[in-house]
């Protein structure tokens, strides 16, 4: 009998943020499929004997992706219950919208299970709502981290910067100088208030702020590194406005 | 003693939807003050006692915010533990960035708990990924249902068409014909696949799809009505490919 494949989002990365749902089929799977991005406190918690790490390859290469998708369906053809198990949201630039095509044309059974995403719990946790009444109607993720394979980005930063809304770029720590350039070309204003919410909700989670001009200098001064999402407009501010009453139920967030 | 507000995102509806944090937080909490959108489930399993309803007053008009926010100081004035519960995350259109500033501005510590939005899992339950390598570098999330008191729409349609990505609008079933009129106006392909999710998550969930041709008749045969989510883009496609082996773990979803 064919088993069944749940594409599951960990969130990102307290394992007090898994939902209710989450947490009970990675208990109940025969195997957790996962890459790093789940973080080390949600992946400790998985006994090692059922978890597979389809993050790294033994020469240190990255997986493919074509990998990944033929052994959902080779555990699922052995008749398991596979947890495929992704950072934040499965269907928020995780691929899983190809796994979940992959399986559907292999007839696999599959199930999605959202996870919250670090797109707004990475700004909420720095006091920052990605929209609200009186600076923002909208809110847009881009990812920083486009295929390598494609020839020029599909981003248009133009547009997103006439939308007049929060944007919020993920895995955008690496290309901050190129989009924030592009912003500023757009004609968004240079003193835009933007964050780096650093390993958001994690143990360690760390924010810097700044504006579309100086963000990049912020970075380079307090060594933000990936993972970390990027915040821009009008909402980043409202930090200032709350940080000194903002808990945190793990720790105070840190700013360095 | 001053006690602590922590605003909680319910997630879409299904209880098991909900985080380990807010269900442990709801449990802990000394009143939980609430309006309709969490949903009958997850409000039906809150103990009458601590549950406060500020969605709707006496004479049936709507609690206003001012009021919301004043309940939320006073309790905590009170030393309460308050668990101010939101639909979705309290951070996207909850209204959630003014109730932080008022606490704040009242000295009250707060937290913040984020919780899944319907604008990326109810596209997701219906099979459908907000984002896609293929179809979609960018989501937006708008809101269809704008604050009445302003004088014209903070919504940049023709803007929104022109980032080519993914857009998700809450609340939108009433405004549907005014927004996919106005994005056809900017230029956007009338064979654009769109889809609605009805009651996301929910036990009677729904889903209808069309294009941004045909969708406000769709809705109207139907019989499509809020609460509901509106995904337009070539990600809603992604939908048929996949529907004959998508599972929901409550019940399959119905399409009418």
């Amino acid at each position: 009998m064919t088993g069944k494949v749940y594409l599951v989002g960990s969130g990102p990365g307290d394992p007090d943020l898994l939902t209710v749902k989450a947490k009970r089929l990675i208990d109940e799977a025969d195997v957790v499929l996962h890459d790093k991005l789940p973080g080390p406190e949600i992946l400790g918690s998985i006994p090692e004997a059922k978890r597979e790490d389809v993050g790294k390859r033994a020469d240190g290469e990255r997986t493919s992706q074509e990998y990944t998708n033929r052994r959902l369906v080779e555990l699922a053809e052995e008749g398991k219950t596979v947890v495929r198990l992704k950072g934040g949201d499965p269907f928020v630039f995780g691929r899983g919208g190809e796994e979940a095509e992959h399986l559907a044309a292999n007839e696999i059974p599959f199930e999605y299970v959202p996870g919250i995403t670090s797109a707004i719990a990475g700004p909420g946790v720095a006091g920052i709502p990605v929209t609200h009444r009186d600076h923002a109607s909208s809110v847009t993720f881009v990812t920083g981290h486009e295929d390598p394979t494609k020839d020029e980005s599909a981003v248009d930063w133009e547009a997103l910067a006439a939308t007049g809304g929060t944007l919020v770029v993920l895995m955008g720590v690496g290309k901050l100088p190129m989009y924030t350039g592009e912003l500023l070309s757009a004609g968004m204003a240079p003193d835009t208030p933007v964050a780096l919410v650093e390993r958001a909700t994690w143990a360690d989670q760390r924010v810097a702020v700044g504006t579309l001009e100086t963000i990049v200098e912020v970075r380079d001064e307090e060594g933000i590194e990936p993972p970390a999402i990027t915040v821009i407009g009008g909402v980043a501010a409202s930090r200032e406005r709350v940080k000194a009453f903002l808990q945190n139920g793990r720790n105070p967030v840190e700013e360095r």
